[in-house]
């Protein structure tokens, strides 16, 4: 047995859906019934999710076969298989929806990942996520926005040290704010500091800051701050992050530019599972 | 101590978050330090989610107080505060994030719906939503629907049977799924019936299903639908449903209009939590 | 793996009979020592539990195979094997008792419902379980009313609509209590209502009810309540069911009869597990 | 907060019935109404139950109020009010099934076990219950026993050492299994062992078992146990023991009769919660 | 499926190292490269926690092949491999510590168990451990007791009835606490009595304890104690027992000595796991 | 209610100890008696696990108070009582053993890192611990490490990259692995190498590591790895930490010096609860 690290989220997520019974599958479709599909997306798109989508039906019934026909990451066209399942139908049918419910999302935050990313192109700037992610699934979300190319940003509140506008607003200053850090934080972490302009910016460089969030910076601003630093911190641009801005921002020659909408607001894949004849 | 239905799953998504410690809180923060935020979108929007959001606070730290400035379903202007917390400062800090993370997605999923509905105005159609949700989230997802101003299709696979075009496939036809149905399913569950063509709609309405399904019906071929059925059935249009479609399509004279795109693909919303100086 | 919906209450009940070990059986029995079993009644029965059976042992140690000698609802004579088991033996004597216990009840709901549904021979009306069922283990208690060739009401609050007498006392009277439901639960799920008389069936019926349950009617009152519906909605009987009552009630054209002594009542049957020599 | 031992099985007892919504009452009875009731037996019984009927309501919603009007171990006649309820009127007709379920069961064996130990009267034996319980229940079940009268024998595998029937066809004989036992068991438990036969007794005395459980012995054996065994060992009967038998079995001079029969062959108790107007 | 009674707790364990990822790991080393690894000691020891260890990568990764080259119970010199390893190198990383972690552990106690039990050459004295464990851990500190030659005490409050000083506080006397203890709990469990003087001890046999504890009772009252006993009850020494006492207090013929020490300080045993090139 | 990261599992230690009852309590002690105690400590002490014990008695009963006496990091003399209980007899007997096994184990890692950090006075270097931590208790072993005076190295494989000679066997070289680090995991941790020599410490800081992990170096060799270094990254010395070595090792001018001992060898605090009369 390996029971992942995700499993029992993926199993009461099949039982959030199933309860006590498949209703209509129990009472129309034979039990031992047995029938093949594939999964098709009606547009293009950059896949991501295989691995939830195959393990919803390991858990279901680990007699459904799931093929995979494409990998994370892959550009797929529409209408082209990306998975085919063989196996009972009575489980086909009931973990369908579940496991389309996480391919479709996944997905849809690679291939929208995707498009950012290759405003990048000719320059060594990284596009990062942010921890605006679905509750329960950020490690799922996280793998995708890897898969449509971009870079993760940490992981939780455990894995970095951000010292945000709001922690400033508690301790004082960004001075003692990064002193507190280095003193009390593990010296495994570096130490973030978000600004919200260019004295911000020297103050953060001065006390040491590993890292600086540039927030909501104006190009010009972007592009002075870089000359500021003079690569003594690494610089990260945050705000105002899209299709339009993303290319303009990294050519400021700011490091990292880190953008929510990557995991909250890109739509859905319109996915279907269709059943071989 | 009231448990309820969903704490298990907050109190995971809280500790997804915050895994051993906020290192930057825990770092620049004092313990006993008090204050007071306020959230407030940065557009307009119609709230949901004052639950999970309240209650990630009440699980993290009791000793936070989450006062509700407008209700779930309550249209809300950019910058007008819907919540105002205070407490210890850490705690506010290191919920901030899961706690916005529910309330942006399901204010986005209500605002949407709002949006749509108001296209049904002067109709006697309702909208409703389907089961391509969030995993695990379902029922916050279905609530916000509700907050729009939607209804809800069932919630599950075990509250109401739906035979759809996978399930004809493997059984042969309609009507041998509609009796096998009225034969084995409680009798507390109406049955209804997914069609594709008028000639499915006159056959599931022969075979006596409660409710039909047209799936991707054209306008005309919704029209001649409510001719054929009579009011024998209750009819329901699905595929295609957008802000463009869904006025038109209610005017076919359909009972229901269903629309994945309210849970799968509707944006965040942008909000914040502001600290008081 | 196939981590069935069931399997964590099972293995907590195997841990409820096991703590932290069988101290009987690892003080007297060799680690090494494998051996064979058969379980057997001491009277005739309708079987039921199965799966329970077997799955106890699979999850205790999966090296024990459970040989299935009957199907669910086959009536076994006394003394016939039901399963044959063989395995180490140490795992055999400690997963005896749990994986009887759920036999020896299960069983004796099916043996009690098959006796009940005997006296419906010759009518239409079906025979229902209720909500008076065993915490946890309802699944199990409704298939077992399945296996003894009865049908299931509905399975908890969330997938029917049932308008009580409690529920009528809160509301005021039964046409607002169905049009509130007609209005507010999702169009999926049919509407029930319970009356006590046949002024209250009058009333359901013209509010629209789909089903309406006669609750503790005289077999004079079902009789009329048949004439006075004449097909409009699906009758259900309830109150004073047993075996002498069952059949006379089915005959006054009733549609169903539900009986909560199915589930609630129906003793042990009495089951050995002996080892070959 | 105080989580109590049974709290998550009683929690997951709640949610079986009630899934994603009680549809009913959220469709009918408004959400600030509240009300009150009380529970009646429409038989005599002996009340047990009391902690899990008011531990779910506690569990749903803390604003419930639970009085309770007699206690476990109480006879209490036909239509006397054993709880009052008060609080929102959506929560009591939630809980209600959930919780009469465990009070009628559990009364239904505090009843039984009652009657049984009143023909014990002018004896020193004491009844003793068996593991034949209701899987994960049993703590309940057993203390269900206490309320009608009786005593406990051990709660599981881990806190006695008895070495049945199936134990000494796997090691050979009695005086072997009872000196492992004796090894190899934690010093702090007895050591019981079933015999069928005289002879057995004499083998069980003879290599120190603490208590003997003399199985199927006929009322003329066991007295002639009795004699043999002058009081070196407890003795303790079963087989063939009910409300017929346990007297006169008591009266041949064993310490103990267990009877499997009080846990899972006792009938329900009919309760009903009626609102007040 | 064999899900294990500690299963839970060690994939916790393992979750506990691991959180979201084993960022070194996974940056730094192919996914698909396989190896092989050897387990050593730095200094010889009994080993114990081969099951802990194996079980860690069953849960991580069923691909990882755990060889065991000791068995518990086995006296192992330094450098002498007891595991070998082979898999997935990613897997024996990420495994390592929490695996090493438990072995190292329950090795100590093994090794300190064992020395003690040597000093008990040519008496009849058990050496016993005590309830002063590691929370959670108790099962597997109590097996490596075993290993190390010493018998196990109880297991828990609800396995052995032992009545502590500060019962006696509570209660009254000895005689009033051995009297409602034969009372109230089971028959199948024995009645132990800790006694600080001979005079509790004369008390106690009286009372018709079934075990007495002399508590911190010098040489001289123990030789005494085992002369005013004369085999009444069975004697168990308790109190300032370590490596220069234990032989000593064994030699005044109790037949019992109980040592905290075993579980709650037995330093680590060093190992180290070593790639193979 | 607060549900705290750690209460899951204490609520299962406190289940490990009890099961299903404390027997001996239950017979002994009457329900309704209240009474108070204090811990003291049978030697000099620092105290750690203040929080544990007192969680597990809210856990357990929350009629019982707890008074702290001493706080986390405090040196208590022996005798001084440093918690003082009031409430019901029967909870306070009940949690004794549990909540001491933590605040024993706690305390004792205090009190061995208070001793070794008093070695390093006069010097800026700090003590560390490590990942060899009790499964499942690290988060309170490492509270502990802090309350004795010392910091806490990453709190998993999750925190922080630590590439080991493992790691490096398996990869390659230190360069390689170093820059696969710095391309693969996320920007906010920094990067640390366990070197064996002075050449690998060289090709480590050529690297560009943040940290170097000096391995069983002597204290000759650290001296030259701080001469070599000259300040470019940060250097943690490890391997032969003890009480007599840890002084002259944190004199050669490393910056960090981890010590698995402090977590997995320090010896229990010998504490007792005792009864106010």
């Amino acid at each position: 047995m390996n029971m992942n690290r995700m499993d029992i989220l993926l199993w009461l997520a099949v039982q959030e859906d199933l309860g006590h019974a498949d209703v209509t599958t129990e009472a129309v479709v034979d039990d031992g019934k047995t029938g093949a599909a594939v999964v098709i997306g009606r547009q293009s798109f950059v896949l991501s999710g295989t691995w939830p989508f195959r393990r919803v039906f390991e858990l279901l019934d680990p007699r459904v076969r799931v093929e995979e026909l494409a990998r994370d990451g892959d550009f797929v066209r529409a209408d082209i298989p990306v998975f085919r399942l063989e196996g009972p139908v009575r489980s086909l049918l009931t973990g369908e929806r579940t496991a389309l419910n996480f391919v479709q999302r996944l997905s849809g935050i690679a291939t929208f990942t995707r498009r950012m990313v290759e405003q990048l192109k000719g320059t060594t700037c990284r596009l990062l996520d942010t921890r605006k992610t679905t509750p329960l699934w950020r490690s799922f979300e996280k793998a995708a926005v890897r898969h449509g190319g971009a870079f993760n940003h940490r992981f939780g509140l455990y894995d970095g040290v951000l010292i945000k506008d709001n922690h400033l607003a508690a301790v004082g200053g960004i001075a003692e704010a990064v002193r507190a850090a280095r003193e009390r934080a593990p010296h495994t972490l570096k130490i973030e500091v978000e600004v919200e302009d260019l004295d911000g910016l020297r103050e953060a460089v001065a006390a040491g800051a590993d890292v600086v969030l540039l927030d909501n910076f104006s190009l010009d601003m972007l592009r002075e701050a870089v000359k500021i630093n003079r690569g003594h911190t690494l610089l990260e641009a945050s705000g105002g992050v899209n299709i339009e801005t993303v290319q303009a921002i990294a050519r400021t020659g700011v490091d990292f530019i880190s953008c929510g909408a990557l995991t909250h607001s890109a739509g859905a894949i319109d996915l279907s599972m269709e059943f071989e004849v």
